[in-house]
């Protein structure tokens, strides 16, 4: 059984990156898909949200695990037994950080594979950053994210401004 | 008519941002030059500064209006009737970032175009940015910004380091 | 009247091509869509099919112009009293050979600007190259060209066949 | 069963090549590495020879099977039921050529996916054309290709220049 | 004497710098090594430990001096009469960003060249940040930086995550 | 003495190759300008004419040496005793085929390191191969060689044209 890990910030879930997910399930036989946990960055949504997103949006599919995990993701590979590490690629940008990621994983462990899909390329340019972004300047975006991302999205924005005043 | 929207940060204008103004000049009847207010980014100039630098150093233009905004660039360009959006194109990481932001405006809203032009060879480098970082380090600005704009950047910098003392 | 010139090879003429001409139509009163004749490369389509092809296809739209030029683009643009040229910009190779020819076109005759107008994201990376070779091929190119430019480019192509048999 | 397709101009086969399949071997149950025939570009090799080679090099290797095509890949892809098309990710010009291709493929058969892979750092730069031309030049070639391949490549320039006197 | 100023902000010094180091030891009579004070980013080790790391690493080299300095990277280049500034080149973000940095020194002062030299491949990829954040995270650091930057990395996240508690 | 190669096809030489030149002699002893014979690319000057066109041109500077070479540039860079190759550094595909070089050279004899040099940033969109085009098209090119390069070019492509009737 091949495994892949999907890891990511997932700040929130975006179509695009369940887009990757619909065309890694194609190649392995399960998909983990797992939130980094304590990264540097300071999220939107913690960490238990994020996970919670991800778990309601992917419920209709088969074969997908929904985790997360702190530390290395060279460690947490390979507890989990995985053979590759899926990353989308869309712009330049990416395409470098993707490559120093994965060439640092290498490094550190080189027994599985970093696997690079291409999304839609409607999807191309979106990332979770910039639907964040369009929600806070009050923007529609049910083009880029499913439903209830949408609507969580909304309703913490909403929140955090009321909280500032 | 035809009317553009040059939105942009400009914390301070530079003498790019005028090249691409008078570029955009001969093109377009009327240009909105616009700061964006209330952006992610903590500038240095205030939304008021940054408005008044600006309305001094394009006064000599005709057909230049000065305005900011708030919220997404495509709902203050449907309001003002906008034919296209204009945007300095730079280096490559420039590229990468105005593509995706004039894509995701399209998907918002497809009515306009983001129109794409090209600084003096001279500019290509240029940008706000990294004149702050040259004045904070008591460097020459004068190639880079209007007089007026070197003068402000200058007391503004020597203000917040006795303020910081 | 601002007239801008959309010069290019059109070997032959896509639809990521009539993407960007009726982008352009929106911002200039006229547009001269020109075929550059006796190019360095060899096309598969000569000039007066190459100029067929494009007169065909932008019959339905108004204030468009079909016509070709030798020699210099500058020159020619000047005599034709143009504001602006024209360019799709897709991906990055393109996006430095554009900034190339822009930069030696200003260097060449500064009075009028290049402006970069943004394809629909499905055509980013379609050319007029690719779908030669996909005809080529034996493949289907109905999504990426006029019916009356398949029907040609796929006559063409058998008939490069049987000759060189 | 999954079965990937490796396909490429092969001209000849280098250790970047390899250190590739290798990496997909992992990934997939059978790798069918095809030679594209009569592909537009005039290879040193012909089509027989360049087979010829990679069957002696990657006899070694279990579950590969190698092939030529000629035509459409998607379609030679979808006769072989592969689930996948494996390609090496090296530079960037290489990244948007790359990504071109997969886009183009995808619109003409979405069933199966692209899926790119890192090869070894010290291959980064490495490819068919470099060690023709460092073969040409009277270069030493062994640490790009398999032992048989340099003495093929060597003994083809070695004739090319006797049959050009 | 041909003397080359090495500026960076070293937090800490890695693998990476030291290979560039010794390639510019080729080039120039004397190298200063010379950490950005007060800069911008607030880095992990203050100005003394990272001078400190630098010296203990660099002993060894012949014709190297271990500086710091604050303010304009020209002005101290010209203050040590230097010749060139020696950078080191990776990934592409790298290249756009230090070419910007050499072109707004070159405005500031034309005296002297910003020459790029290329690491070894296996630090293509490599750089501070990366490393921090692999010790952060638990990571082995050994084959990327000095034994006892390691030791000295690895003591100061230990303390960091104590203080955290 | 530190001695550096300046490899090139020169065809012909331009000012931003002049450009490199001046900047390289600020940081070596001796500089080698030197064409490359037999290249793949037909170029339009025969090897005699490019050299005698660098010498022409080059005269005035002391410590430059005019010369060709055939072969690997590592061999005879070795037998020139060299300690650097220098390359002038613009664009982004120039870029990527650099450090392939770089890289390619390094394999084959690590003894002596490629050193980048920056070019004015007008030149940075020059190159020789666009200086063709533009005197093949009628276009002044009195901005991009000098006047002896100039005049030599245009009688060559009166030459050909006069002859291809």
């Amino acid at each position: 059984m091949r495994i892949a890990i999907y890891p990511g910030t997932f700040d929130p879930i975006t179509n695009g990156h369940i887009d990757i997910l619909e065309r890694a399930l194609k190649l392995f036989d399960r998909i983990i898909i797992t939130v980094a946990r304590n990264s540097a960055k300071s999220p939107l949504f913690s960490d238990q949200e994020r996970l919670d997103l991800i778990k309601a949006v992917v419920r209709k599919y088969k074969n997908v695990e929904v985790d997360s995990f702190d530390g290395l993701l060279v460690s947490y590979a390979r507890q989990k037994k995985a053979t590759a590490i899926v990353r989308g690629l869309r712009a330049i940008s990416d395409f470098e950080f993707e490559l120093q990621m994965a060439l640092m994983n290498r490094k550190l462990d080189d027994t599985f594979e970093t696997v690079f899909l291409m999304p839609n390329a409607k999807y191309t340019y979106l990332n979770s950053s910039i639907v964040r972004e369009i929600a806070r300047l009050g923007g529609e975006v049910s083009d880029f994210v499913p439903p209830l991302v949408r609507v969580t999205l909304e309703r913490k924005i909403q929140l955090s401004r009321s909280t500032s005043k």
